[in-house]
């Protein structure tokens, strides 16, 4: 177990709180940038209202939608040019995760004598952010409460996700009835994302802390228990309510305390959506069985069977390797059965002949020879090529 | 389920990061009043190795040793002068839950131009106070990481509890093996106190986040496998790190957000140790088990049955009143039997005839009336006297 630092200050207002929206964001300033999404948000009427907020509190808005997802540095500089341009002094990011990540790059970049992208390509330090607030939409990425953000660069075909503390939310307003409209696909893609935040750190290298395990384990169970639930009913307050806090803890510093990182379906996703501009969750939800078959072994096999009995409850008394196995199947009949996501690929959005170049871009950018099993380019060739039709793992 | 707001911004160094408490401390000013408890932090070095890293950072040092168990409101009213007189700007707890609490209590008589016991007697509010860091020694009441302190005052038999945020700890050093050198009894008690934080919160009247309930048992579970295991091997880093760890989040905000929350057994143990300056812990591990028993019926067998069926693997197959129970012996059993702490108080120490009393100020200062199950003065009469002699409930 490593030494760490836990450090989360975000303050958290879960629930019937978007009211005190006015008087938290009038504390860092008076000009605020306004960032927001698609259709959604003004369909529901949540952005009508928090306009209504903000100005009540007597603030000025300036507005910066259309956010789409695998957002874009483009929309990164035009929002930190805004930033200097009006002397902004707070950001808001109302909408699913890639709003959020894109109001953190904007702050970031509102301070940036450079390129923006060279946060990413180069690895330039953040030293100074505006304060950002958010008011998540959906339950999935957890960026709400945390100092992390990816963006897409569709010129480079690059997806790059970088982390600092500067960009870390002063608030974040959770309430779970704002993700009410979001859809069934949408939905189950978010908790595809959220549970493999956490599968990503529950197969680490690192032995951890007994006592996150078995958090990890409580909160894989909430996504299975509930998640079904919100796509059947999008107003089940409990399910929302539950996803939403799940997704903030899963990925805001605490359940990886104490071991060393190395994610790796993340970074092959990354390079997918990259490529495909694909939904981030579904890709991550066709991945993760394969990749779980892939790296089960000998030497992984008591995890995956501890996984599997204690996120699924798989028998304790039949063989280790069966019970991983029974671990991996059940995910499958999560992901794929009860949340309807597909389990391939088709070969019309995903071509194989890209492969040997995601395999590249993955295993560099995603440093995956450390990961939990050492991938190298074949190994993720192997593994997408397994999400091209069933079962040649 | 309940709107909350979740704000608990301390940085928390954990592990071997000692050497960045000089750096931290200078954040906060150059005159800190440095206050511990008794032996065991001189003989450890600890204490020692703490002043060379303070007067390495150029930073002065004030020290108010003596902090003793259930603190007294007198070495407050001390500290609290102190500070006044020498204009210290922070406030550093090295210690058991006493001496942090002490610490946080003094931080806010520096600028209290009252008594600082109207704070508990009167409920006088905290507008301000000095900046606090903790050091924690033992692994029990998680004061490290949250904004309560309980303080005793002998001169009226009281001991109360209250939070603040202004004397939530702006930092935290929470080095596992500076718990190497608490003894077998002294790290039972603080298991049962933990095991106690957790419990009041899990047998709640709402109905709360069940992402919460798994992160509770989850917990639970943790206090149950490593508590014993530091008791026989005092050095045990990985059991040490788990309960240490597992201590500051039973009672940082976290477990109970979205519950409203009135105690039971701590509020009767407060009152035991006012009346005999008995250890919490002790107090607590006696205690549980009869309130336990004594509140379990046919509206409260479901919730002790999952207790039992999620913490102590107790069988899903039999009746739902016999797997209660069976949690609730499992629970004797670990306290008992693994921690050897003792199961009754003597009569040479804790008097009948003070029942009425003690009874009395417990539903008064602890709301029992609210609790769980409501609890008026005969009831907590009759857990006291099961406390006494063996299955008289």
């Amino acid at each position: 177990m490593n030494s760490f630092i836990y450090y989360t200050p975000v303050k958290i207002y879960f629930g019937q709180y978007l009211t005190e929206l006015g008087k938290e964001a009038a504390l860092y300033g008076r000009r605020v940038l306004l960032v927001s999404g698609r259709a959604s948000v003004r369909k529901s009427g949540l952005y009508d209202r928090i306009l209504d907020i903000l100005q009540e509190a007597d603030l000025e808005v300036f507005e910066l939608p259309c956010v789409k997802a695998n957002p874009e540095i483009d929309l990164v500089r035009k929002g930190g040019e805004l930033c200097k341009t009006n002397e902004i002094d707070l950001v808001i990011g109302v909408g699913g995760g890639s709003v959020m990540d894109t109001a953190k790059w904007i702050a970031a970049s509102a301070f940036a004598d450079f390129d923006p992208w060279r946060f990413f390509s180069r690895g330039k330090q953040v030293t100074k952010a505006l304060p950002v607030i958010t008011v998540p939409t959906t339950a999935a990425t957890g960026s709400e409460t945390n100092a992390s953000g990816v963006i897409s660069n569709s010129a480079t075909k690059d997806k790059l996700g970088r982390s600092a503390s500067a960009i870390l939310p002063k608030a974040a307003f959770l309430d779970p009835e704002n993700t009410f409209c979001v859809d069934a696909f949408q939905t189950a893609c978010g908790a595809a994302d959220m549970f493999s935040h956490i599968l990503e750190t529950y197969f680490s290298r690192d032995a951890g802390l007994f006592m996150l395990d078995t958090m990890m384990e409580g909160m894989l169970k909430t996504i299975v228990r509930y998640s079904a639930a919100a796509v059947e009913k999008p107003d089940d307050y409990e399910a929302r309510a539950n996803l939403m806090w799940t997704a903030g803890w899963a990925i805001n510093g605490l359940i990886g305390s104490g071991k060393q990182q190395v994610w790796s379906c993340h970074p092959i996703e990354h390079e997918l959506s990259a490529f495909y501009d694909m939904t981030h969750g579904l890709g991550l939800a066709v991945l993760m069985p394969k990749w779980m078959k892939y790296v089960l072994n000998e030497s992984t096999a008591e995890r995956f069977r501890r996984f599997g009995c204690q996120v699924f409850g798989v028998s304790e008394d039949i063989p280790v390797m069966d019970a991983a196995r029974q671990g991996i199947l059940r995910t499958e009949d999560f992901l794929y059965r009860e949340l309807a996501l597909p389990s391939l690929f088709s070969e019309d959005e995903v071509h194989r002949q890209d492969f040997e170049m995601i395999a590249k871009k993955a295993v560099w950018n995603g440093n995956l020879k450390n990961a939990y099993q050492s991938l190298q380019e074949e190994d993720v060739i192997a593994v997408l090529n397994a999400c091209m039709q069933e079962d040649n793992v």
